[in-house]
């Protein structure tokens, strides 16, 4: 019999995904349900497939639901991560499985008996970060615990950029993912643990607290600290672990950069300017620079950030226009807004660019009397301005976990996230057949 | 007939209000109905004046309050802000006057018509800041509109502190009012117009960006920005003012101290630390500093703020004790909860010690072809411990503005705050009697 796939959603991660699918679908006897806003819309991520359907489904229509996951055996849901809850509770009352990338919420874990119980497998957190990380780390975590080593330290560090052919921005940097997001990132701070101790990192501080690493022949990366760290500890199980740190990888110089627009308040969410649209881009930069008498916004700049004028960090401002006297369009706009209407077309990536994922994990552990470093490394670069990096490694692992589950090589229940080797395995192998491959090194420290 | 006075809350600022209006109540033929948590609380605050009725009151028990209003020609509500709209609506709907010394939220301005209809007053901003202020600064605000003056620059600046006899720690601060509001001041950032244009000044800049004034034979003050200024424009009729400043004033080098706080993220009330109570407060300061391999928490924190040890700055953070192996108590607490916990008992007011308002407004304005600037200082020394400069400042104005108003002398109805001739001339007048005077000083610039 047909098994029934359903794909809730169909931005910018589905392609990849939706492909996979497709591509095994005769081989595998399987109809694929693709939903987006509008049937033409649904219809244009099929490429003509006979065995992909298209159906128009909006979550603020959400009496639709039930009927589309009573049509399917697996329901696949790639939309914003709070919607996740209905879904997942209508899949429960009509006990079909769940597969999503995001994030296990509260509300996502209190369904973890009830699932468990009517065999169902909810599983989350399986696109790249959080997914391919987990898994990738979890292997080394288990190879290192059989070989009897004990892992001192953890550190896992990921990256969306533009891959380096394209790279051609001062900042070296360009939007491959949700531009707000990357605005805004960073203003919770980070928390992790080193050397035993907990450690804490104001926003006001995580641009500055930064390092250096570099990440096989693709060059150096600077990493600020991601969230809370903490957590990891029980979902990787190392209670006992001394240093464990998630960051977030930038090219040199950017993170430096960016921290101006933090200092100065630019990146504030919190509350909206006074007649936003009748400010240019310069008047909008003075407002958060001190008032000095007679001088020019430039120096007041310099003078405030301690940049020095014609700097390749100052250039880096010069060349995003925010001295010029252009018109802010956005009205009663956050400071953030602002900065992103500003950013955005600078950073967009260009319609022939490629993306690129960077991963790096670091184990030290101790072996047999030795302190040992291990490095695993993954660099993805987009095939094309569809199947981009970000679209090939937050959608295909979803896409082969569905189908490990669907032809019984996976078997799992309850909610779930890609730390098991029964899951991991599989999948990782997999995964290399899309570029996605771990290149590894170590060496005694 | 006698008039019936209920005054909701006897906290810190009560005092002197109680006060005034007992010692008036034989000669008004007033009964003064004072409330408080407990019965015995509110009697502590009578001194014995048989005008003086005590009643038990908590706000978390409304259901007494609409008799408590019933039974009384004038309500003072001195609770916490956030219950006067519960307060105001009671009034309304029994046709009673109210006054307090919080800002007019949103809901309390909604009342106004109908106050207004039902001819009631709603005195509202009538203690110190907000109200002597406002009282002060409208009165010369006014004198310079009626002499053909046109006001370009008005700055307007606030402390609370230490009398300068018992200023006696390196700090030169110490709590005379809500510790937690002290630790968490600021937080908001600040919102000014220099010289025509908005400017904005975020929580990581606003103890940096500050600047030095002098107050009479009072000494030197540093400045740092209190939220939004640029609400008093409207307040204050000033739509095409070029400059216009409010500031809270602290001793020089309190500001560029507690800074260091802010940048390392000790300061933040929006998470709880992991085991805070299993931590020293040399443990909770290491905990917001870089990783530094073999340095100490001194030679790190010095490193982290750019601090020399020894210096006057450093001192007065060992003074703190922060450096030290004293045991957190608080459990679940927040970088802030615990900042307050190492602080509270180093800035504690000392039994004996007196406080201080200081309050100085800056006019710059333009007659007949020649730039003046006027400064208007106030100093007000507390009396005692209980008749502080605080409660005298806070709680006088409206219990000036009480009689004012029972005895026929001040007419007014609807939500009111004191900006009108009629309103502040007669309570400036009579708050000389209490020390509340300013001292103007004017020159050519």
């Amino acid at each position: 019999m047909k098994k029934k796939i359903l794909v809730l959603g169909a931005g910018m991660s589905a392609s990849s995904l939706i492909k996979y699918l497709l591509d095994r679908s005769s081989e595998l006897n399987w109809e694929v349900i693709v939903t987006a806003r509008s049937t033409e819309k649904a219809q244009s991520k099929l490429e003509g497939n006979p065995n992909g359907t298209p159906k128009a489904f909006d979550i603020n229509n959400i009496e639709t639901l039930p009927e589309l996951v009573a049509d399917s055996d697996a329901v696949i849901s790639l939309l914003p991560a709070k919607y996740h809850p209905v879904v997942a509770q209508e899949c429960l009352k009509q006990g079909k499985h769940l597969f999503t990338t995001s994030y296990v919420s509260p509300e996502m874990k209190a369904m973890d008996a009830e699932a468990k119980a009517k065999g169902l497998l909810f599983l989350n957190e399986c696109g790249v970060d959080p997914g391919i990380d987990h898994m990738s780390a979890m292997k080394i975590i288990d190879e290192i615990n059989h070989s009897g080593g004990t892992l001192k330290s953890f550190e896992s560090n990921t990256g969306g950029l533009v891959a380096p052919e394209f790279d051609n921005n001062p900042w070296n940097y360009k939007f491959t993912w949700n531009a707000r997001n990357v605005i805004l990132a960073g203003q919770a701070g980070a928390k992790y643990l080193q050397d035993k101790k907990y450690k804490y990192i104001p926003y006001q501080q995580l641009f500055k607290r930064t390092y250096r690493i570099s990440v096989l022949e693709y060059g150096e990366f600077d990493v600020y600290g991601n969230r809370d760290s903490l957590s990891y500890r029980e979902v990787y199980d190392l209670q006992n672990i001394d240093t464990l740190f998630r960051g977030t990888l930038r090219r040199p110089g950017y993170c430096q950069a960016y921290d101006a627009f933090i200092q100065l308040g630019m990146t504030d969410d919190s509350y909206t300017m006074e007649n936003s649209d009748k400010l240019t881009y310069r008047d909008y930069l003075e407002a958060f620079l001190p008032y000095r008498d007679g001088v020019s916004v430039e120096d007041n700049f310099c003078l405030t950030t301690g940049m020095e004028k014609g700097s390749d960090m100052y250039n880096k401002f010069v060349w995003l226009g925010i001295f010029e006297n252009t018109q802010v369009k956005l009205a009663n706009a956050t400071p953030a807004q602002v900065l992103q209407e500003i950013i955005e077309p600078k950073w967009a990536l260009g319609s022939k660019d490629l993306d690129m994922i960077v991963m790096q994990h670091r184990f030290v552990y101790e072996l047999n009397g030795k302190t040992m470093e291990r490095k695993s490394s993954l660099v993805v670069i987009g095939e094309d301005q569809v199947h981009t990096a970000m679209s090939i490694t937050v959608g295909v692992p979803l896409a082969i976990a569905v189908k490990l589950f669907l032809t019984g090589e996976m078997k799992a229940s309850g909610v779930v996230i890609p730390v098991k080797p029964e899951v991991y395995t599989p999948l990782l192998n997999e995964l290399e057949n899309f570029g996605v491959k771990f290149i590894e090194e170590e060496k005694e420290l």
